[in-house]
């Protein structure tokens, strides 16, 4: 595959075909017969439409920006974003993890994320259109009655129809359970919906003949919290009995938010009811609106997982490239070569590069891995399956928090390599910056995400069974290391594992004697010491593995590399591997450190000793 | 002092006054008499005009940026940034450390610097218009003839004429002796000057009569490299011998960049002698442009640690403020109370408050002393000026490098606290998020910074003395702590000065068996060693002070301190510390052992081995 500037499809296929074998999904009749040609060719034509179209629309949409009318709440998409979109759904894209049955690709999840890393790679606007169709398409599949399938699916999955998720309010964002948007029943059955909604992804836009709102709201007379909580089906033009539009529902954008970034995603308010007439459909049960929710939850974290992944991987080839080319000062190994020279000749510059290489490919290994277990869960049977689905409970916090952190430092990283024309919007890397910074917040804010890992996927845990089952994982890859990684590494990792045994420990302790606020203090950098851990395990293994294809160790001066196009892919991926273990993971042991210190400062800080403001 | 939304000034009262006693430079005849009053009165006013004026021009000129005028060259400078410089002026500020003989207020540089921490906070932007003057101003005075120095010294100083500091090319940024721009001699003395220079700050705008470029260029026949680069001046328009204008130079504006922030600054390309008809004259004598120039690099570099600080603790401020009003969840640490509670009442987002917090005051310490040694070295004698003089030369890469990344951090971390309204441009912090950025590239970047320390300062350094000093110094606050700070705070210090021993002898060992590449490879993550261990001996010294302030120890449940502004303002402070030194700091041990394990990836990945780009 041709060399892009946002993903290296090298790296994807030795992820994908070397590292996790993804052919052996064949071996479920749901992907009997998967094989490599005919993944490679969904990314290819992935590759394709994002090189050839949606690369330029996004770096438009940055400077056009979404339009809107406030005399008429009409909201306007840009042109070359539209033209990237309709290429995705002729593509089949939407479809492409959806059986057969469904009219779908029948490919597996973990192919659907890594065509889905290139389109976000390219624009990280771009995806918040279809994903949220396609989840609202899930919840029809597994809730909706006949007649609702068979009204929306269809349209929605062709494109014809947008999605979105009305969740948060003004006053309800990581407090679900607190939001005020009301139900009431209709004689018909029908419900009278009434509220606003806030940060709604393409709440509108003149891109869909119709958008099919998928609304939380509490019937009246239902508890508070998060159990009193419906979901509504509530589009912009109501279907008459035959399929027709009705008259437009009373549904209104309100305004679009004006972002640091992602200037081409649709950021709406939406007014639902605001003259009386907005009305909508219960989907599945009463008060089940979250339930419902939450089983597409693991799914949307580890899609946002991808989006720190896929902008950190287009920051890290865009520094690469720069640092290629640009020219500057004398070559530090080479007192007597004439400068200037590029300035990947400069360690500094280099380090640089080789940490956003590692993070970007960590991050592959980590979330591709934990596709591969949604597959798995999905699809093997008995302990197989239930392990499998144990270990997406336990990963996805950390990939959501971890990736998405990462995502931010190496779109900082790759600013930083470019020098002054990294804060300049002439070169991409500036609305890398700006857009990725996004993803530590939603779908749940990273320190949601910590408490997540640490509380429900931890402490809460009988007997801490999803640790042992992540922890199980790591030692195998630690034994299987042995003999072929050098001996330094694999013993970092071990006394990591062992760091990590001391640190959980003292976390439930804690938690035992009903030190809960010391438990909450700590979450945030025990979910990061987490996921420092789960990139080493992954460098681990993979460094285990491109050694066996090199035949040697990946160490020194190597002879004849340079000049081989693979070995020195595999060559360069085992020093990223090395930078990983040798140079980065050592702040781990800091986090653990800190954790382990449990200093009572932030318990101990109410809120009047906080002075200044 | 009353409270505002960008600096808590009762810590700056306190770091000037109680912790480093600013009072005892009166000890030197040039402060004589200096008093705490006189000082406040400066304080408060740089406050008002600040938070008067400045902060809401400061957004202002974010959204309406800066004009330019393809056609003519104009660039148009926003109403409120004029406004507010115009008070700046006004008020005498330029001109507060210069001495009385020269016009100024005779104030120590450590006072004007948390004066400017006060504009700076307020807004980046103002800041490069007086700066860039001010720096013209000490060359002129330091190297220019009499009669260059009654041409333009006042008319710079009173605030009539505006500065520039021409030396960045477009092939010439950290590698400044590749600059390219020539100066040719003339019959009268004078030279003709001719080339391109980019991201010229205030290189041209509506706001001055007149600018005086400062611009390096190379004589004809001088040598390559920086030795062969002499300093101009460059006037927009050149004065006749009656001090009247003259016809326009041939100097023009060609473009401004479009940047992430700074929106306020007018960031120019550049163009001299586009027509032939550039004129300039030497300033010093020739070839001694760098010489010249690097005088002033202490205070510049500090003053982009300021940058650091200021936007940190204008974001940290914002988020608190957001924190005690924003409703959210109901609170973790009274489960029978009615939610939602004040988000300040979450453990999580206390931790980062508490990180803000403790960031910020960490740089405000470490910078203020690096002020007061700079105030030392000028008025002291013998080997007091001599110490404090090589404190700062080796405090100032660390300042630089290390308030930058950490005011990137804490902007991030502002962010953070506001979930998706962090994202909008609604909220200052997403301005402050985008502006802060430039702060870790311009001035010399971080890595620059990076060899500074660990080349000039350190290891060309012979005996390593300043390190030896700042050794000394931290020693000194670990045994004045003894017995007023809890010892295993005190401990965590003192393991940290051995293991910095441990990593200079590291580095010692590399460079002296000419490994300098690897020395190179771990230059960045030993300068943000040296920085965090610098904070943890600010924060141990802190403690100290406020521990005797209050009478007790700062642990546990404090009684009737909430109550007392006073008394609460200590504590908070000290849990600040704590939290530094008890969550935070423990990083720094994993930053020496990445650095002792001597990791050679970065060495030996020859360009070859990044592929995909």
């Amino acid at each position: 595959m041709a060399s892009n500037p946002i993903v290296d499809m090298r790296d994807i296929q030795f992820v994908l075909f070397e590292l996790f074998d993804i052919e052996r999904l064949g071996r479920f009749p749901a992907f009997a017969g998967l094989g490599r040609a005919e993944c490679e060719e969904s990314l290819r034509l992935a590759e394709r439409i994002s090189t050839d179209i949606l690369y330029d629309a996004n770096r438009e949409a940055d400077r056009v920006g979404i339009g809107y009318d406030p005399a008429t709440g009409e909201v306007h998409i840009p042109a070359g974003m539209k033209k990237a979109l309709a290429a995705y759904y002729d593509a089949g894209f939407l479809r492409i993890a959806d059986s057969h049955d469904e009219g779908g690709m029948g490919m597996p999840e973990t192919i659907a994320f890594s065509c889905n890393e290139i389109f976000t790679a390219a624009s990280l606007s771009f995806f918040t259109y279809p994903i949220l169709g396609h989840g609202n398409a899930t919840l029809l599949r597994n809730f909706g009655t006949d007649e609702q399938r068979a009204l929306y699916l269809e349209n929605i999955l062709s494109g014809h129809w947008g999605g979105t998720m009305c969740l948060t309010e003004p006053g309800a964002g990581s407090d679900v359970g607190a939001l005020l948007t009301k139900a009431t029943r209709l004689p018909d059955g029908g419900f009278r919906i009434s509220g606003r909604k806030t940060f709604i992804s393409s709440g509108d836009g003149d891109l869909y003949e119709n958008i099919i709102h998928f609304v939380l709201a509490r019937i009246e007379g239902d508890p508070a919290g998060t159990k009193g909580i419906s979901l509504f089906i509530v589009p912009k033009y109501p279907l008459r009995a035959d399929g027709s539009f009705g008259p437009r529902n009373d549904v209104l954008c309100t305004g679009i938010e004006h972002k640091m970034g992602l200037h081409g995603s649709a950021t709406c308010a939406m007014s639902f009811g605001e003259n009386g007439g907005c009305v909508g459909q219960l989907l599945g049960n009463e008060r089940e609106g979250m339930r419902m929710m939450f089983q597409m939850i693991n799914e949307a974290r580890l899609a946002v997982a991808r989006q720190g992944l896929a902008v950190g991987s287009s920051a890290y080839l865009h520094a690469l490239a720069y640092a290629r080319e640009r020219l500057q000062g004398s070559d530090p190994a080479d007192a007597s070569a004439k400068g200037p020279v590029p300035i990947i000749r400069h360690p500094d510059v280099r380090r640089m590069l080789l940490r956003m290489r590692s993070y970007v490919e960590g991050m592959r290994m980590l979330a591709y891995y934990t596709a591969l277990q949604i597959d798995t869960a999905r699809h093997a049977a008995g302990s197989e399956a239930a392990e499998a689905g144990a270990l997406v409970d336990f990963l996805i916090p950390i990939c959501k928090a971890g990736c998405t952190d990462s995502g931010v430092l190496v779109a900082s990283e790759a600013v930083q390599v470019h020098g002054g024309y990294g804060f300049c919007a002439d070169y991409p890397v500036e609305q890398l910056y700006r857009d990725v910074r996004i993803t530590p917040i939603w779908e749940g804010t990273n320190a949601i995400q910590s408490l997540d890992l640490v509380m429900r996927k931890m402490l809460l845990d009988p007997g801490q069974k999803m640790y042992g089952l992540w922890r199980e994982r790591v030692m195998r890859t630690i034994s299987e290391s042995g003999g072929r990684v050098d001996g330094r590494y694999v013993s970092l990792v071990e006394r990591a594992v062992g760091a990590l045994d001391a640190a959980v420990a003292a976390m439930k302790a804690r938690y035992e004697s009903r030190d809960l606020l010391q438990v909450y203090a700590d979450a945030t950098v025990l979910q990061q010491a987490f996921f420092m851990a789960s990139l080493a395990w992954m460098h681990l293994w993979g460094l285990a593995a491109v050694t066996e294809k090199l035949g040697v160790k990946p160490e020194g001066e190597p002879a004849g590399m340079e000049d081989d196009a693979e070995k020195s892919f595999y060559y360069g991926r085992a020093l990223a591997s090395r930078h990983y273990l040798g140079a980065e993971f050592p702040l781990f042991f800091g986090q653990i450190e800190s954790v382990l210190a449990g200093e009572r400062a932030v318990v101990e800080s109410t809120p009047a000793f906080f002075s200044g403001a």
